[in-house]
C-alpha cells in the first residue's frame, strides 16, 4: 500500500468536534507538534465561526507546546488524561474549562484496552520512519503510542526528519495481552529486549502523513543549588548506608529516578559517592545527567520511556548511536512503569512531593488540595513496587513561607502505607517499621525546617494520645494561615480548639 | 533428628523480654494459641514483679484471642505488625501502649526479608502435621508463615489435631527469591500451583512441638439486612452491566472480596445473579459464603491465604477432604497479595470503606482520622492492581447520624489514582475516566444517601471553579461537627468562610 502524504491542514480537516485523539509523546519528547497545531487553528476558525470545536485528548504524558499549549490556548480540548505539565493548560483546566483526568501512567494503556475510555478516532504518532507495510519506528519516546495504534480507528504520521531514521532498533514495542490470556511481563534486568523494535500496525488505518523537521520542545532545567545539591548528598549518603549494612544487596538495584532539577542533583550526588558502584537505571524519563552518567561509566545501562534530554544532548546522542543503541532502550509506558516489573528487579523510585505529612502521606499533585499542577504521573506505580521508596523535596518553599512539612497534606498521593523513606537538605527519615507517632519524631526531627520544627511539635501536642494524632479541626492551620497572610508561620493552635 | 515435645509453658520460657516473634494466623484461621497465651502469663508474672516485658509481634493479619487478646490484655506488645482486629488490641494501641505498623500485607513477608524489620528470634507456627526431616504443614491459613520459618532463629510448632493431617495438599508454598535474582510468579490462573505442599526448614532449628488441640476462634457474621443485601445486589447488577457491554470479558475475572457482611452480601448476589457465570475467586480470606458457593457450583474454585470459615463449615470441609482438595488451595500472602498476579489474571476487587470522599479518596483504617480500627489488610494490594476496583460501605451509619459519604476523608488508603467504583445501597458512582467534579456528581447523586445530599452540594458550591473544589478550612466540617453533637447533619458551611 503506498504512502499517502498530506499536509497538517489536511490532517486536521479529518477531525471532527467531540472526536478523541491519543498523541504520542512522553514529555515533549516524541510528541506529535504539527498536526495538534493544525488542529487548535482549526478549533480557532471553528470558534470564531460559532461552532462548537473540542476534542478529548490522551497522550503518554505532557507533550509540547505546539500540542498542550496550541490546544488549550485554543480552547479545544473536552478532556484531558493522564498527566499534563504545560502552564496554559493547567489554567485551562484549573478554571474548569477543561476536564482533566488524573492517573497512574503505568494504567493507561490497558484501560484504553479494556474500553474503559471509551471510543478512540485518532492516532496522530510521531515517527522517524513508516513502511508501506505498517511499520512506524517511533522518535524520543513510547508512551502509549502502541496501544493507541492498535486501538484507534485512523492513524496518521508525523514523519519528523529532526530524528535520524537510525534510531530504529532502540525502541521495545511489547504490548501485553489482556486478562484472562495475560502472560508475565518477561524482564528479568534492565536491559532485557522482549519486543519488535517497531509498532506494527494494519497499513489501511494509516489516512496520511504529515512530513516535518522540527525538534522536541525541551525545556531547560535550571542549574543545581546548595538546597537540591544537598538533597542529593543526602540520597546518597543514605542509599551507601543501605548498601553498608546489607538492607541493600551488594550488587545494588537499578534507579527509577522523578524529573527535574532535585532528580538530576540526586544522580549527579550517585554518581560522586565512591561507595555507590556503577548502575542500571529502570525510569521513565531519561534526562541529561543519565548520559551525562553514562558517558562516565556511572550508568551502564539506562531503560526509559523518553529521551527527555536538551537539544545538545540529543544532538550528541543522535551522532553517536553506535555508543547509545546497547545501552539505551525507550519502552511503552505500560512496561516502564509497570508494578511486576518494578517490583520484580527491586527498583529503588526516587521521586519528588509537593508537600509531605507528619505521618508520612505524599501530596504530589494538588497545590492547597484544590490546584492541579502537573499530575501524580508515574510516581504511584514505582512507589507502591520498589524496593525502597524515596521522596525528596526542599523543606521549604518560597522563601521559607511554605513548609513542605506540614500536619496533613491537602491531597494524599502516596499514603503513609507506601512511603519509606523522605529526605530534605535536612535530612533523612526512614519510615519503614515505624508506628504513625515514631513516623512523626523522625520527620520533624530530621526533614522539617528548623523555622518550623516548634509549631509543628506544637501542633502534635494538642492531639493528644491516639494512634494518629491529628487533630481535624487544626490539621489545615497552616494552609489556612499561608491562604492568609502568604506565610505558614505563627499558626496559634489554640484558636482551633475553642470553636 | 527426632522431635521434642515441650509444654507450652516451657516454650513460653524459651522467649525473653525484647524477643521479636513471628506467629502463624491469618485472622483466626490457623494462628497460633497455646504458646501466645503462655508468653502472655510470663509476662503478667514478669510485670506482677517490676520486670518490663514485651515482645514484637508479627503476623500474617489479624489473629485469634489467644494471640493478640491475651497478649494485649498482658501488656507484652511492643510493636505488632501488618494488621489487627481484637477490641483489647486495638484499645491498648490507641492509647498509645503499644506501636501498630498498619502495612500492606502483600510486602509483609519480602520486608522481613529485606532486613527492613530488624532481627526475628522465633517463629511460632501452628501446624497440623511436622516430620523429623522439617517438613511443616501449617493449618487452615498460611499468612506469613514460610518466610518466618526461614528468616527467625528458631522454630516453634504448635501441633495442633483439631486440624486433620490429612489437610497435607491443600497448600502450595512458594517463597520468591529477592532481587536482583527474582523471577516471574508464575500463576497465571487462579488454580495454578507453584510451589511446595509444605514448609521445608532446617530440622535443627526446630527447638520444641507443643501438642494441642483447640479450634480456631472465627467469630460468627451477623446476619445480612436489607441494606447490605441492597449494596449486593448493586455490585452484582454492576457486574453484570460490565459483561453486557464488553468490558468485562465473557469469561469473566477472578473475584477478590474483602471480609464481612458485605462481602458475604456481595458473594450472595453474585450466585444469584444469573447474568453472571460461575466463577473462580483468587482472594485472600475464604469465608462461609464462598464455601457455599462453591457446593452449589457458582465458585469453581478459590485460591486464598486463609479459610476463615465457621466451626460448623470447617468441620463440614475437614469431612468432605475428597471434595474441597481441588478446588481449594492455600497461599502465602506474599503470593495471595501479589501485584503481578492480580494485574496479570485481572481480579475484580470488592473491599469495603470506612468512609469515602467526594473525589473517590478512600478511608478503610482510621475513624476520625486518628483512631486505628484494623488496618489496611490486603485492600491495598488489591485495589491499585485490579482489573476493576470495588469500594462498598452503606451510605449511613449510626442510625443516620454518620454519612459514609464526606467532603474530605480524614485518612486516605486509596487515593482517587486507584479507586474506580463506589457501591453504597443507594447505588453505583463509576468514577473511571472522570474529572475530580464529574466523580463528585457522580458520588453525591448516586451514593450519598438523601438525607446528606443537600448538604454535600452545599460544601461544593462554597468551593468555587477550581480542579478538585476543595475549601480547607471547612473540610472536615462534618466531622467537627460530629465530634461536637454526634451528628454530622445540619452543618452550616458559612461558618468557615468567615474565619
Amino acid at each position: 500500500m503506498a504512502l499517502k502524504f498530506i499536509t497538517a491542514e489536511e490532517a486536521a480537516n479529518f477531525v471532527s468536534n467531540g472526536d478523541v485523539i491519543g498523541f504520542s509523546g512522553f514529555t515533549a519528547a516524541g510528541a506529535a507538534k504539527a498536526i495538534p497545531t493544525a488542529i487548535a487553528q482549526k478549533a480557532k476558525a471553528e470558534h470564531k465561526i460559532g461552532n462548537p470545536f473540542k476534542i478529548g485528548v490522551i497522550t503518554g504524558a505532557s507533550t509540547g507546546d505546539s500540542l498542550d499549549g496550541e490546544l488549550a490556548r485554543a480552547e479545544a480540548i473536552s478532556f484531558r488524561t493522564p498527566y499534563q505539565s504545560h502552564p496554559d493548560l493547567r489554567k485551562l483546566i484549573n478554571a474548569g474549562k477543561a476536564d482533566f483526568f488524573d492517573s497512574h501512567l503505568s494504567i493507561v494503556a490497558q484501560n484504553i484496552r479494556y474500553g474503559f475510555y471509551g471510543k478512540l478516532d485518532f492516532a496522530v504518532i510521531e515517527a522517524c520512519d513508516v513502511t508501506e507495510d505498517g511499520e512506524i519506528v517511533p522518535t524520543s519516546s513510547v508512551g502509549v503510542s502502541p496501544t493507541i495504534c492498535n486501538k484507534a480507528n485512523k492513524i496518521i504520521i508525523e514523519l519528523n526528519t529532526a530524528h535520524p531514521k537510525e534510531l530504529r532498533g532502540m525502541h521495545d514495542i511489547y504490548e501485553p495481552k489482556d486478562p484472562p490470556h495475560r502472560k508475565e511481563i518477561p524482564i528479568y534486568k534492565s536491559n532485557d529486549r522482549i519486543g519488535s523494535d517497531v509498532i506494527k500496525v494494519d497499513p489501511s488505518k494509516i489516512v496520511g502523513i504529515v512530513e516535518t523537521n522540527r525538534p522536541d520542545e525541551v525545556g531547560a532545567f535550571s542549574e543545581l543549588n546548595e538546597t537540591t545539591k544537598q538533597i542529593g548528598k543526602n540520597v546518597a549518603d543514605f542509599l551507601a548506608h543501605e548498601l553498608r549494612t546489607g538492607r541493600i544487596p551488594k550488587e545494588f538495584l537499578p534507579i527509577q529516578s522523578g524529573v527535574g532539577n532535585i532528580a538530576n542533583a540526586v544522580l549527579t550526588a550517585l554518581g560522586e559517592n565512591e561507595s555507590i558502584p556503577a548502575f542500571e537505571m529502570y525510569t521513565e524519563v531519561i534526562q541529561d545527567s543519565v548520559i551525562d552518567m553514562m558517558k562516565a561509566g556511572h550508568v551502564t545501562f539506562a531503560s526509559g520511556c523518553s529521551l527527555t534530554v536538551s537539544p545538545p544532548m540529543l544532538k550528541d546522542i543522535y551522532e553517536n548511536l553506535d555508543f547509545f543503541h546497547p545501552r539505551l532502550v525507550l519502552r511503552p509506558q505500560e512496561i516502564t512503569n509497570h508494578p511486576e516489573v518494578a517490583r520484580r528487579i527491586g527498583i529503588i523510585s526516587i521521586n519528588t512531593a509537593i508537600e509531605v505529612d507528619l505521618f508520612g502521606n505524599v501530596n504530589s499533585t494538588n497545590v492547597l488540595g484544590t490546584t492541579i499542577m502537573n499530575g501524580i504521573g508515574g510516581s504511584g506505580d514505582f512507589t507502591r513496587n520498589a524496593y525502597v521508596s524515596m521522596f525528596t523535596c526542599p523543606s521549604v518553599a518560597k522563601g521559607g513561607a511554605i513548609s513542605a512539612i506540614v500536619p496533613m497534606v491537602s491531597h494524599v498521593d502516596h499514603s503513609e502505607h507506601s512511603v519509606q523513606i523522605i529526605v530534605t537538605e535536612q535530612g533523612v527519615a526512614d519510615l519503614r517499621n515505624k508506628s504513625p507517632k515514631a513516623k512523626m519524631e523522625a520527620i520533624i526531627e530530621n526533614c522539617a525546617h528548623p523555622d518550623y520544627k516548634e509549631q509543628l511539635w506544637d501542633y502534635v501536642k494538642i492531639g493528644g494520645e491516639k494512634h494518629t494524632p491529628q487533630t481535624l479541626a487544626a490539621a489545615f492551620g497552616m494552609h489556612n494561615k499561608f491562604a492568609k497572610t502568604k506565610d505558614m508561620k505563627n499558626v496559634d493552635w489554640r484558636e482551633y480548639l475553642h470553636d
